[in-house]
């Protein structure tokens, strides 16, 4: 039960920890300081994070990556946008 | 084994996926545009995925997750060191 709720947590965080630089790039419309290759490395990287809690049949990976990944692919959208 | 390689590589793309913002930042030496709450929220989560992978004693988990948390206390650093 403790192992859920801490995989829970960390799943929030880390799925949700772009939406503060997505949202400062709409309010600032500027990104010059930002690294697109983070953004397109770690998308890379949930993808691939949630086909390994597939093969895990791990849930928590499965569902927080997927979301982690839409969110670098918002991230990846809006540095173009106002790059 | 195919999932070992898969699990691999997702580790070692997020592992050091913000390698490529921290060189930015030395480059740049300017931060403006980035979220210091993205390096915050991704720090404490990979932080609480290491603690998961133990729970679940998985390596792949621990070593990337402890890796990436201390690229983004780098990071941090690196962010009010350029603020």
């Amino acid at each position: 039960m403790e192992s859920q709720i801490i995989g829970i947590l960390a799943a929030l965080l880390t799925t949700f920890g772009f939406v503060p630089q997505i949202i400062k790039m709409i309010r600032t419309k500027s990104v010059k300081d930002v690294s697109i290759i983070t953004f397109i490395q770690i998308g890379l990287g949930t993808f691939l994070w949630a086909i390994y809690g597939i093969y895990l049949r791990d849930l928590i990976i499965i569902i927080a990556n997927s979301i982690a990944f839409m969110t670098l692919v918002l991230a990846i959208v809006f540095y173009f946008h106002y790059n």
